[in-house]
């Protein structure tokens, strides 16, 4: 992997522009405040790095600075599973956008206990539970798998992040009693949640994610050349993220931004050029609906600016 | 406690006449399937009783029989709490109709938590929850009161059907865990079910049952003469009764029966003539909405047959 | 009928003892403001009417004062279609509580265009047009029966109010024509919006409703002595005016007054003492959910002063 | 425009195998039967066409077969008013996919008379409203838009549907009464479903409508080379075509063809490869969703044949 910083190179001096109208932009939300980790960064941090498919990482701002990933992880441990289990995952969990909040319970309920899609928390639970299952360590496997991808060997959970996640888990702990009321939980729910909670308290930074979502812009290609899912699998967790990867916002970020794309409360998006590059962005600052303001309106700027939407 | 059964005595007669109109009546629905000990009772098994406000009882078929009271409980842990918290109760729940089926989560978080009412599930682990918290032990509180009311100091837990109420109770940790992340209950979830799955496995008869709800047509009145609500408060408790009392038939119930009353799945009917007389029937074959099929057809033909509806 | 105002009657010191507490009650909630004439009134007016069996009226306030009947007249529909079609009437609206605001459409598509009860506006249309399908004019009907029950030939409908209900009818000509896709309407929507705004538009007083509501306290026998509905079918109207009569306050409404009651949101309310009396009361202002703030307050009174709860 | 067959060129040979593949497949749904003009249609026919950025259009089967457009029309008008008014539509229909039936009211009352997305019955109903309030005609507008697209100026309005949906039409009139009494729509509603009823009615051909859809493939330029959406814009409906064009199945489009589409009920689909191609399929028989069989099988052969997917 090589860190490339020259401003000569091509994303380079487009991410300084967007950095720099963002820094010139008052008002950037709220972060997250249901756990003190979280609540404790500062809204006015923005960091933003593009990946290219060989590797080349361009950034600007806090780009180097980890953060809490939370449900940005959803997307690897989704591809993660794929990988192992193919199209059986999709007879436990859907792949239309959710259409509400994203803690509901209605739909879940309407549906008998299997989850719209990965991406809302009753989803990722279920895609973590087979995971599970199928390793033995779902947590671990994805660690594993980011440290990889990113060449970033220091990547870790965050206990304390774990630990209140914990403390505030009764909203999950009841999804994941009502999935397995369904049948569709495997693994006692104590245990689901340990490894679910520690999943979402893993630690990185933009560069970090940015490539380690490169497999994805890459058709399924890990960085070291080998093959973690299929051309179509791709496609299908690219069209996932489009659909279902900003909660209850998809439809105004693929009209914004154009990408497919996934965001977590810690602040962080990552989002897919196919055939082309990654990106992260983080910014703490939260919108109503869960995303990173500052995120979401440098992705829209970049691909204004570039041209690079899928549409 | 005077129990009766000469047949010149003013009740005995209907009773009789009901019964044999049940026993010639085909299509009796079928026991509940969740848990063994339930699915395993006859559903041609039936029995009736009513107890007069001095005690006297009048019964016919198997109205000495125990079975599982079930949700039948539920009225009586609501009497309890509220003779001790009073209206403070109705922070906590509701008394409108669910209009949803027993189980829903849908208004459970419409209301931020706040359960409809405190016979659906959601609703009584609430009250169980706060008797809990004022008792120290709801469970064995209510079999105190329950052994005393009916005079049968045998009336005790089914150890059996609590441990696989437990063992199928992921719907009820769902709902407890979901009330508890919007800070709707006191004590941990484990400890909650375990008391609540145990007031559900209470074995008690028609008879009993019906001299252990005469408080409620006592206008308050405990057997042994003392207080137990205001009479305002037992109006309270049989209004929410008719209005809340058979999961999502209580429209009908009203309409066909015209008196309070609450179901529970072991096949249980309690309902209350206020002023007159208590009735407990017994049928273990359940209507799809979960009330027993003949228990209903008999507490409609004794308000046909004597005209004690409310209404 | 015989109008008796003499103070030394039995109901009279009660309606001047609640009149007296209403009256140093601050706050009454807000008239309707959705068409001009509900608006106009004065939140302040209170009037209160008690009709024995017999037609003796005991009344208190503005007990002579005409009002808008509103939703009051929906039981009256209601009547006057089940006299004629007997049970069939129920394949066409059920008899639960709606569990929703009044004008709720969720449920109505839940449940295939049958709607939850007579009492909400989509069950009232039904019945409208089930009762306009077999007289040619339901509101005619509904007006020569209210006539002749209050012995006042003056009763009449508000040409001025129907037409206000008419311009403001975009959410009733929604449930029209929706059940209309279901199957459930018989005529075309704009005959029926006419039939069923004119209904709501009648103008009556305290002492005129107590006596129309007559029948349902006298078991079916209107003013002449002849039977309108059968013993059974007073006891069913009388059970579905308590389980759903109060828009999605019936469970309170039920736990507070303890009677069969309706309201409409001209701040009128009828109430049913089985066997033994009748009661109107009228303030206009409302609450949240659209009852009579001082009207439930007078009723609450009443049923605590005098002991006359069902429960 | 010119109209190519010959089979050497890229895409015929595509195309051709799609045929084949599948003519071979059993099973291919069933018609819409809500009107006779549809339910008459035979499942087994199939066309599909492929029109080139320059107006070159390559087809097979019964490509050149007229058909009822349908639901297709609405990418059109949503075209043509977004041209007129730009972002202040948005104020008055939504971008997010409805996670829901096609026809569902339930998230209209929800989200108070604003339609989740411009592709469900309700928001394009009020996208046709406006579009009407600005021409005077949004039929007319949308007939000659399509003709001028297409180069056929035979494309006309079918009577006899319009006259059939009108017909049935009791289900949009709820939608637009309802809307209306949130003050969502401008015209007078039965005004507005004859104009709503007579696009839908629209009958064209695959290369009509391959051709008509160009413009989203040249980011916004028409058939004449000049403008009618920005570039922005263009991008906005494909996203809002990919997100919310399949009814309730969105998501499983996205997943499995990976193109922005929009499906009617008369068994047409059109799709767009932004910078490449247009694409539409016609086949009557739908699956339950409504979308065409057949239709959603041949587009995921193409992007998997041709690995033209925007992913």
């Amino acid at each position: 992997m090589a860190i490339m910083t020259t401003s000569s190179l091509t994303f380079q001096p487009v991410l300084e522009r967007i950095a720099d109208e963002i820094g010139r932009t008052p008002g950037r939300g709220r972060p997250a405040d249901y756990i003190p980790a979280l609540a404790a960064r500062d809204p006015r941090s923005f960091g933003m790095a593009v990946a290219e498919l060989d590797g080349t990482v361009y950034g600007v701002g806090e780009w180097r600075e980890p953060f809490s990933t939370q449900s940005v992880t959803k997307v690897f441990t989704l591809a993660l599973d794929l990988a192992r289990e193919g199209d059986a995952l999709w007879e436990h969990v859907g792949r239309e956008p959710s259409g509400n909040p994203f803690n509901s319970l209605v739909q879940l309920e309407y549906e008998h206990g299997i989850p719209r899609n990965p991406f809302i928390n009753a989803g990722a639970l279920v895609v973590t539970d087979r995971l599970l299952t199928r390793t033995g360590d779902a947590a671990g496997e994805l660690l594993t798998f980011l440290r990889a991808e990113s060449g970033n060997p220091e990547l870790s959970f965050d206990q304390e992040v774990a630990a209140s996640e914990t403390a505030y888990g009764d909203r999950n702990a009841a999804l994941a009693h009502f999935m397995a009321s369904y049948g569709n939980i495997d693994n006692p729910v104590p245990l689901l949640l340990d490894q679910y909670f520690r999943q979402c308290s893993i630690t990185a930074s933009c560069a970090d994610l940015a490539l380690a979502t490169s497999f994805l812009a890459r058709h399924g290609i890990r960085a070291d050349g080998t093959r973690l899912l299929t051309r179509s699998q791709a496609k299908q967790v690219n069209a996932v993220m489009l659909t279902c990867g900003t909660y209850d916002a998809a439809g105004d970020f693929a009209y914004r931004v154009g990408l497919p794309g996934k965001s977590g409360v810690g602040g962080g998006i990552i989002a897919v050029v196919p055939g082309r590059c990654t990106l992260c962005v983080w910014s703490p600052g939260l919108d109503e609906r869960g995303n990173s303001v500052a995120g979401v309106a440098a992705l829209d700027r970049f691909t204004t600016l570039t041209g690079l939407s899928v549409f």
